[in-house]
């Protein structure tokens, strides 16, 4: 990454996005300028290589952006989470050549929006549960069902849809525009509020053949492993961004504000949640780069450092999210400070792209895997 | 309390109130009928003596009436804890004779609201910060200030305001149709959302002499702080309510759905939120009864029993919504189920009526008093 | 109970035991005049009716005593748990006539001490998987089996042992000196250290008929469900004691210690951790005092209300204890203050009678049984 | 570092120390052959440059090797803390050229000892308290005063002493047969069992003029914190190693041990104890190794990021210890597996070469001169 593109994509992070965060937030929408901001950035193609029409970072540079945009504005950060990190580089990793030269360089310069339509009314964490059908049916495919928390479904041009056929999943490119699929934008969110969440509604909708992503049965252990894995890796960074935005607040205001005829960032329960903080997101962010180099390097446990980074990073982002709203007691419950958002988006990071429970259960595998034969049990 | 009367508030709670919480959120009002049906419940003066008009409830009873309103809609439930707890107590406690019959048959009635005006721009957990000022004036007082965040503003009849005169503090009760009072709606809170929080700016307001509350300088020692303790053994129970509903909220939906073959009750790491949330609200509905007994004994420790019962009572409702969000996954951030806005709910009640890390300062006091000379402290 | 034994207990804790405990802590041993003196006073009957020799106490007198003894030397408080509440009031309630007579009026008087051996090395919490075996055999029965971690093995006189016959459990009282029994006393442990934990040894064990607790079969539905459920009782208030040990060390530390010009008790990082600890032992108290009133109204929740109490008392001993030696700093960490000794006490009871893992379990079960079908769990 | 030196030193750790751990701890001393052989493998002068006797390796090398002592044997590890890092490292730097030659080829290769007396009955983490004074006298200075809590002055063959006289506070290495010092072995530790702890008496002492390290006025500025420094350093590595030791333990058992019908590590309660250790684990090893580069740079910020990597480190190895002891049940409260040791030595690292409370406060400075100017506090 230059410089430069972190120096333009801090200025439009700090000047445009931030002080209009809150905006975006209450009216529940991104506007259309700030998409095409971030596709002259280049941020909705930023990992995919150059010959694609992307800048071709590689995962720090990418981790590092996505905080920066994740510090002042939630909702813009996920459309690179679901657009660049789940849609571009499943695409990127997964589809046939054909599928890449049909999609990826509009979705790279951001001409066309991607969105990630996995989750199901019965199927969320539990990815297996998915209820929407396919058929192969003369060149193509018949898709039907149902899909719902679609995250940025309301205006996307193309929905990676994962289906199922009898237990034979596959996953396919479906544009909006194609006869059957009907979009009901969905409202009422703790917090990604402006990212345009809907259902989508799949009626016999007819998909060419080419759409398959990677091949028949690929749905789960490649496109939406691969897809989660990349998901994961952009919440590690959001977590990231979140809580260094709740310690500058905290830090700012601490030192701003008198109570009790001192800054109350002197009391001592004010610096215990501000070293709480700062230590915390400077742990979180060293394990986003070491998910990030072992990314990088395609290392064998790069997924699950990944999931140790992003059950971190959220864990420790509610953290810091409550302990600013804390720091800022009324003014922490009121939109006029940033506080009392951060909170609502850092609970959601404890729940996408995998709970942190269903962490807790994969990460202990991977502990035993390690571990477990290295010490004896009996004395 | 009558068994009746739990009964009538009890269904008033779950067949119109659980059902139109999130309407009231969403629309950022509570209806006039509701405030009318909660004044011929008898809510609204609940604390109050029968020969003043109120049902003469021991604080027990009403804790527990406040838990049942609490349970289905937070916004409700601080209706009782600003207009009964803080105004009707405290006027009770501390008016005039002529004060009390001028105003309390009224509020206790609930054909008069009440509201607390403390809290201003600089002057929050820090009551003494207040700068409203009064002056004397022929028979009454001259006051100007501009008071913010207080709950209920918007729809009071009635001010209990706090203004100082060159640091001597004393308390008014203010009409709202006073000639220099106006009113200004806020919006874009974390919670409370339905209690029509405003700004209230007072402008060469003149206030009748025997609208003083106790007397001269007895602002923060007595009318403050009488407040305050009521405020707090209301909030207390107002944490032991969002508990309570988020763990029946986990009980019912994890029995409910399934996920990975089984329902996600069966899951321990679900078992483990339910069983923290339902150990940790029966020790803080333990805590505010044994406040509640010593209110009721006019014991002594009474104050800082509340304290200690408001701090873990809203500790642990935050914790408790919170892995109700987490239990319910993707639903839990959506208001389509009530675990969002519990979340969002709980978190204030760890800064109103007195942030924990003042209850912390303060319950330690209360430690060293107490326990700080029975051990020596060498070996 | 009277005001004198409660002032008897006291002064017996305050002076003879809480100047020794970290003698009996270093030596590993209870003295034999310290168990004199219990007995003296009651304590090893406490909760035995009048007619058989006992106090006959109800269960919050007995807690309370509990607490008092608990606060001043763990080790003592055990042999309350194992012998009063686990081995007394299993056979108060389950044995024949025949063996109360037997038995019960020597060990309420404490001229006879029980201890009860259900641990193996294969089955802790999991009390399922015991491999002693009992076999019928003329009028009684022959033991074999091999019993670890049980506490006062090394100087009981009577042992309520858990046996197996291919899965049909009962339980048996074994005395001390019938052939066959080997009693190898262990060391080493974190605390409890002057509970004469030993292993013991059943080598064809012959026990008279009349020596079967309750009847065959009912090992574990009923002597042990009995036992433990007393047990954790005793282990509730235990958590209630130690953590009570630790608030009043940390007070007497704070207000003595000068550290930065100032007692260390004004810095506020103290103060929290002293406020939650007043605040978390006054919860955990009424938990306990809760479940024994619902132990003397013999309500069917009282099992369960015990575990929250259990489960809630441990956990936060645990924290109480370790931030004592917190606030001690070095001093913490050397026995010649109590805060080390009642940190590492603090610990065993987290596992003992059930871990805390195995009382979420169950608590999420009851949880589940009174909450789940009352919310309905769609929108 | 060599790939060879780490094999020997891991090899010294797992075969040599970690199956004698609990003989040292129990008997509460570091064999001979355990110091002589520390020697050898270089590890007393690790961080010497190779002219003076050392080896002369960079703090991530250096931190890396005591993650492996550290992981077998906590009093071992503390030998390199206190003799290394806080003597050696203090004396290379500050030291004049006449008493590096004097000391530190003998320590550098361990034939001399070397222990650092700041502590004293009261002066802990207020290291400003030191009563221990010094007078110049002729060309050197006389020394009185009591320090305490020594770790290794049992057999330390020079101490570093801190002394005032009003008010200047300067440092001096004391050598062990002085005419007036006298050692008095302490013991009764939660842990650091085997460090020969003692209080030092210095009565009278005469120290040469060129034994004053650094100059007159130096010993808190740059002596104290300079060895503080190097000392929080070794033990965020400490932290490190026992969480990584709790890890590993936790692995090994929860997969060779059954309970009601599966290994217990299936359980997620117990899945849940694992991920947080090796999530918490590996963050905080990313803390050690981004001090450890900073270090290395000479970084202006590197002894606030040690600050932090300590604070993180020592908390997470708390709660790592403590859940291994849960994940071992009966068998973590005993010594005959390590868990126990673990837990007692953990709770140390809270508060050694600084509190937590101490470090909060530290890092929120570091906080609000990054970030409180970042943003504005007002909407």
């Amino acid at each position: 990454m230059t410089d430069d593109l972190l120096t333009e994509v801090t200025a439009f992070a700090e000047t445009v996005l931030a002080p209009r965060a809150a905006e975006f937030d209450r009216t529940e929408r991104l506007p259309r300028e700030i998409i095409t901001r971030m596709a002259e950035l280049g941020l909705l193609g930023a990992t995919v290589p150059e010959r694609w029409g992307g800048l071709g970072l590689d995962p720090l540079a990418y981790g590092e952006l996505t905080e920066v945009v994740g510090k002042a504005c939630a909702s813009t950060r996920a459309l690179m989470t679901v657009h660049t990190s789940l849609v571009c580089q499943t695409l990127l990793e997964l589809g046939s050549r054909r599928l890449k030269e049909k999609y990826l360089p509009d979705l790279a310069r951001g001409t066309r929006l991607g969105c990630f339509a996995l989750s199901e009314p019965g199927a969320g964490s539990d990815a297996a549960a998915v209820a929407t059908t396919y058929l192969a049916k003369d060149d193509g495919f018949v898709l039907n069902g149902h899909k719902r928390w679609i995250s940025f479904a309301g205006i996307a041009d193309v929905f990676l849809v994962i289906a199922t056929d009898n237990g034979v999943t596959s996953a396919f490119l479906v544009d909006r525009d194609t006869p059957g699929v009907v979009i009901r934008p969905m409202s009422g969110f703790l917090g990604n509020r402006a990212t345009h969440i809907a259902e989508v509604l799949l009626t016999d909708v007819v998909v060419p053949g080419e759409n398959l992503v990677s091949s028949v049965g690929a749905g789960f252990s490649f496109v939406v492993n691969t897809a989660l894995f990349h998901g994961r890796y952009s919440i590690a960074w959001a977590g990231v961004a979140l809580a260094q935005a709740a310690l500058e607040q905290m830090c700012s205001y601490a030192a701003g504000r008198e109570q009790f005829g001192s800054p109350i960032g002197d009391h001592q329960l004010v610096r215990r949640m501000v070293a709480d903080a700062l230590t915390s997101v400077t742990a979180a962010r060293e394990l986003c780069r070491r998910a990030g180099r072992l990314c990088a390097e395609r290392s064998a446990s790069a997924a699950m450092e990944t999931n140790v980074a992003k059950y971190f990073s959220s864990t420790i982002a509610q953290r810091a999210t409550a302990d600013a709203v804390q720091v800022l007691g009324g003014n922490g419950c009121w939109s006029g400070y940033p506080a009392e958002r951060l909170y609502r988006e850092a609970k959601i990071l404890e729940i996408i792209e995998g709970t942190s429970q269903l962490q807790q259960i994969m990460i202990a595998d991977f502990a035993y895997q390690r571990y477990a034969r290295k010490n004896k049990v009996a004395p």
